[in-house]
């Protein structure tokens, strides 16, 4: 992409109403827009980064059996109130509208009901089970301060997969292998060595569930740590625990930290299959309710989290694995000519390039380079050219060096 | 994908309240399900057949200079306000919530005001003009009646273009080349030998607007034709049409056919610009509103019409560039080694495969095939390995051939 024919612009300053440093800097690098407090337009940069993310969280979904689909935001009441998440009273998150045909719908801040009574559709007997299916579909939460840039909206975008199982068996095992999955997500985005599978308050089964934890200054939530034994607990449960119980440990083990939410994982047991009728004919011939479990990740807050970590006074600082691309072309001075060559031939490699063709001074290129946070810096300046080729500058280096283009090449191959 | 993992299953009878053919066909072939009057999710083989939609009308809005983003729902009402839409008076297709915070959100219906909006930041010069942003994004419409299936629902995606230009030169030049695109885009999904250009009642701007128009007796639509010349005009307009000065015909020489809306082009000129405020400094230093257009395609809605249109008394038809697998491959008899073999071999050559392992009977097999519809279904059974191989059959065409196995990866190349 030419940064000439790039719609969005970098910015000197973000809105003054904007506190959060990952959507300052995402808000400065043209990578997102404020449409409204808790709700933002991810912009062309923006949606590169994200899709990436919602790759990598497909590819993990796929590797346990999950299987893709897409529920609608809008829900009816009825089902709902079969499970007392209809009234206001007991979930304080729902935007309602009344329906023009008559009665109310409200909008999805998840699917749990949704999912199980689709699901009656298709499972009948044991043999059927389990099945995974996963959506990556927008959320809406009435949220009464929406905080945290692009951490607490009131509309995001989440993965949420459900398991249907017969047995507990066949649930415990999944559980296990999701939460690998997600630890594989964290790891290929870049902030694994800080994230933890914490103990957070149960879902409707058991008493815990687990959320997955990103140890970070701007994080909402508090947890307790002992790194040395793998123990994390978020600070919610943990007058709940039985320390030296259950591991053998006291509170003076455990180091307070704030951290970010950026996974979690529940076993609703049959809660929801029981409410709303979704039963399976077992072996033995008897009619049993499917056990149920929920698994969320939000593509954003990961976007945030991975912002919010990885960049410096400079700007942002993306992973390769999320960059919106892999190699940022900047061209200084009159002759453009090598530059335009350089930019088709990575091209023609398939390297996904931003082009910096823009006729602005080059201490502004190089800001903007800094702020984007594209992972691999070229320029090609007469300097570069003199000195035998391009200037090569990984974001996360200080210094430069030159190469030639076929070291270039190898460099990103 | 092996169909006995794929949790949906054919059905024998759609909802007794579905009377649309498309919604009929894809319920009972497991591609879409009915949450609601209006709403319907789409189960993996639907989400596979979308994503492939989605894919061409991308590569054809990026072939004419589009940038993908994504603009939320949640729209305040100030906004809408300025441009005199935001009343249930003028706009009556709102779903309207009150925010917890204080004050009323609406769900978008369209988003001319928001990206308007959002480009005030990014637009200051003739320089930066032109631009086409465009998302795939979800459009919520409090419609009294939802009808027609997947045609006419509540909630939907849509790709929304719009165009910014500095010039009318500039903006007839994109309306032009984005007509021409969405003719690539319906002729990718096989419709577009049906699929007119057609007059409609005009934009903000314009007398007419146009509409693509596709021929189907399930369409909602009633359009006036002359395909000797060409001329497609929308009943709606036909009054307001000088027939004889415009086209020189006459009523008589325009025949009546029903048909459905696939897509439509308006220009905008400046009512958006100048209610908003979107300016930009032109060649002479003064200052002008933007010009603009703005560009509809509802993938859903494609993905019904190419079911109206080309079903059989049997199924779905798909044509290949939107069918959710390739090959359907369908193992008959005790032992499905062979079959076995075949479909990794397919996998491994990155053949887009459904293999229908289960264990059923042979003719709920084929009848399941020619529901779902894939292009090319391929059955190993002792009958065809004694004949020579594999048995073939397109599912636009009656009879099968035995071909060898070689032969098939042949045809698929």
């Amino acid at each position: 992409m030419r940064q000439s024919d790039l719609f969005t612009k970098t910015l000197k300053e973000s809105p003054s109403d904007e506190q959060a440093l990952n959507a300052q800097l995402l808000i400065r690098a043209g990578y997102i827009y404020k449409n409204m407090a808790g709700a933002y337009s991810f912009l062309p940069l923006g949606l590169r980064v994200i899709n990436k993310v919602n790759q990598i969280i497909r590819e993990e979904m796929d590797s346990i059996g999950g299987q893709e689909l897409h529920m609608p935001s809008l829900q009816k009441p009825d089902l709902w109130q079969k499970t007392d998440r209809w009234s206001d009273n007991n979930v304080d998150v729902w935007f309602k509208s009344n329906l023009k045909a008559g009665g109310e719908v409200g909008f999805a801040w998840t699917h749990e009901e949704a999912i199980t009574d689709l699901m009656k559709q298709y499972i009948s007997s044991y043999k059927d089970l389990p099945f995974f299916p996963y959506q990556i579909q927008t959320k809406f939460r009435n949220e009464m301060r929406a905080k945290s840039g692009i951490m607490r909206t009131r509309e995001f975008d989440m993965k949420d997969l459900y398991s249907f199982c017969a047995t507990q068996e066949q649930h415990d095992s999944f559980y296990n292998s999701c939460a690998e999955a997600y630890m594989r997500v964290f790891s290929r985005v870049g902030i694994a060595d800080k994230t933890y599978k914490t103990f957070a308050s149960g879902g409707a089964f058991t008493q815990f569930s687990h959320e997955f934890q990103t140890l970070a200054e701007a994080g909402e939530d508090i947890v307790y740590i002992n790194e040395e034994k793998g123990i994390t607990i978020n600070e919610e449960v943990l007058n709940d625990v039985d320390l030296q119980k259950e591991f053998g440990i006291s509170k003076e083990d455990l180091t307070k930290k704030k951290s970010i939410e950026v996974g979690n994982i529940f076993s609703l047991g049959t809660k929801f299959s029981e409410a709303l009728n979704l039963s399976f004919t077992d072996t033995e011939s008897s009619k049993k309710p499917v056990i149920m479990g929920s698994y969320g990740i939000g593509p954003a807050r990961l976007m945030g989290t991975v912002v919010d970590l990885l960049s410096d006074e400079s700007g942002i600082v993306w992973p390769e694995s999320i960059a919106p691309y892999r190699v940022h072309l900047i061209a200084i001075g009159e002759d453009n000519s090598q530059a335009n060559s350089l930019y088709n031939k990575l091209k023609e490699q398939d390297v996904e390039v931003l082009y910096d063709d823009r006729d602005v001074r080059p201490g502004q290129k190089f800001a903007d380079s800094d702020l984007i946070g594209i992972p691999t810096r070229v320029v090609i300046s007469p300097k570069s050219i003199e000195a035998g080729g391009l200037e090569v500058k990984k974001r996360t280096e200080k210094d430069a060096k030159i190469v030639t283009e076929q070291e270039l090449f190898d460099m990103l191959a």
